[in-house]
């Protein structure tokens, strides 16, 4: 497969992912009456079960990463060179951004919109840390102990932690930065970003030491192929 | 398997799953107090379970298709004659308008309810591109990549689409069609039918040539056997 | 696997799927402030959840019935004999009772209660009819085309046809029965029960017919072993 | 595998678990403007997602029990030693405390709340009795009828029994001692403890006495590898 495919699958699949994580979270909130709760169900549900397809017919393309962190992680096991992982998370966040935008137009809204919703503090940052800690460990234990199971544990591991996470469950960088870019449900402010992104690759990282020492061969995520 | 057990399965299927489109509309708003967020939740639901089930059981017949997209798609990849391709295309049309008058016989209600509900203008459009552009993704790619799971791939995506696009996901004609027919909530103006069958066709060509580059081999949708 | 365990696995099944239907009703009608939508989904959701996870472990046993419709379907292909036919369709309606006794003891409300829930009439018939033809469709098809897949199949179809049929899909003359003696959400007039019951048989001899012409061997629903 | 391991595996599924149950329960509540019915279905199908995900990832490792009443059916059958059990059963309930803190933690609360939400009497003992005996057969049945499935079949089962009983079904010695330390939607008084714990206890006894019957061979409960 030539980077230039998989650079394609990882593209084509994290926009998709955005364009569903913020057009869901519009519809919800525009037929829930002011009922949050219904449109987070709308929101969770849509985001994995997109999440599930798109893992599932990326994947044997990409590795269908989605996500800096995954990405890291794979480059850390030895399954990437760092140019290969650059050219990912390059992808990555514009294919992110892409995503909002495709969003905001099939919803006849302005195209980019500075995030407007206040995430900060420290039960955020460790919602956004055991976010990503759990995200990794179910990649991670998952490729090595039930690997076509993959796409439908992430999708539900993510539907369950929009909901046990005060945050909402960002766990990926480009994600973060996309959403800075939208004033709906799913925004972020654009100075909170920081916070969550370090707090990513801190429960990402403690991910990648549990697992390893869980099953110790190298659980390594794997680069498409 | 003879064309005509395999238009019988086709029109079956189509049937049910309007029936299913339209006949958990009804229930949805009949039950959720204005509260059009449970509705769709229900909707999209229902519908998503309906076609896991369609797929899984008419599939190996048929091919599942129950959308003239899909049946162009596997003419264009050369699994279909042009005079297979065109009575399927013929049968899920007729069906889709069975289904409809089926749900509105199960809800006591006028059985042919001309459309009222407005859709239309460039987001609309968008909209179905992007939706009939995913759905075609998610079977091409995945009738390649990991065809066992198709049944629950569509689905999946499905559910997801009734929410991230602000159309709704029609991602077919003949759904688009019969949903004319119908003055619920899953109901559309018969003077907006062309818009989104050409948003369609232009969504689900895109996506043939993307997948085509993604995956070289022909991803042929099957015909039935 | 001798009868009296496959009887046990039968009634064990039955009464656990009532206590779901009944118990998921109680509780989602006291949870859901008026909003049946909200009350429906639960219930439904339950339903299916409940339904995989018994035909999943009893099927193995006992073929997973639940139901007198299908144990007549089974017969009439010859899977079993008209002793055991009897046997299970005896222990089906008495389990579902005591199911329904269950569900109440646990919500602490008057153990039988003769249902008040009108429903009869043309399109509550036509609902049942369609309901039990789609299920019975989806067992005979599943089990020659996707037997691993089965639970799954019957809980996704439930699921949808509680949402798409305007009778919320009894689609079982045992449940029927049942459901006449609960005064909750999902219960029934004693004096519905006969045209319910007919409007089921109908479906499914055509759904016996229907399946068999689409699929030609035998589709015999198993026995048990 | 080292004991160790297994016991790292179980602690971290047994915390995660409630952290999901109770940080999706402050979470649902928070968001669904009173309607309970909104915020049971986000903690039901959050937990279910997050059990489905820790029990096929961490399965291989420690049989991923996480519940005294599966491990004491482990030790029962044989394939546990009376050390490995005690071991497993305090790490569980430990971990299920931290569990606890870490939702109120993440959303930002006061870290132990002895539980004020009164749950005793009899209908409710039925309940978490029959609550139990359902969670220990789908186990038994399912790990020697379908064991691929296990982790689908318990997540669907609890999702079922969170709505099909009073009690929202516990069915978990740890889970409910935790509980009773979170005055959140989830939680239970500490005087009511007791009760529940006996009832799970007997529904677990009762469970395996009639999978014996049902399936003779052992059916054995695996402590992981």
């Amino acid at each position: 497969m030539t980077l230039a495919r998989r650079l394609l699958a990882e593209g084509l699949g994290t926009a998709l992912l955005l364009a569903t994580v913020v057009g869901s979270g519009i519809m919800g909130v525009a037929l829930s009456n002011g009922n949050a709760g219904i449109a987070l169900l709308a929101n969770a549900a849509a985001t994995a079960g997109v999440l599930y397809v798109l893992i599932a017919v990326l994947g044997p393309i990409s590795g269908a990463h989605f996500n800096p962190v995954v990405t890291l992680a794979a480059r850390w096991s030895g399954a990437m060179r760092n140019g290969e992982a650059l050219a990912y998370i390059v992808v990555q966040c514009v294919a992110a951004i892409a995503g909002v935008v495709l969003a905001h137009a099939m919803f006849d809204q302005p195209l980019l919109q500075p995030g407007t919703h206040a995430r900060t503090g420290g039960a955020q940052w460790l919602s956004e840390g055991v976010a990503t800690f759990g995200l990794l460990l179910t990649i991670l234990l998952g490729v090595r102990r039930a690997p076509a199971a993959v796409p439908a544990l992430v999708a539900s591991y993510i539907f369950a932690a929009y909901w046990f996470t005060a945050s909402t469950s960002f766990a990926n960088p480009a994600v973060t930065i996309a959403r800075s870019l939208t004033q709906s449900f799913a925004g972020i402010r654009p100075a909170d970003v920081g916070g969550f992104i370090v707090a990513q690759l801190v429960g990402a990282a403690l991910a990648v030491v549990v697992a390893t020492w869980l099953s110790p061969a190298p659980a390594s995520v794997g680069k498409g192929a």
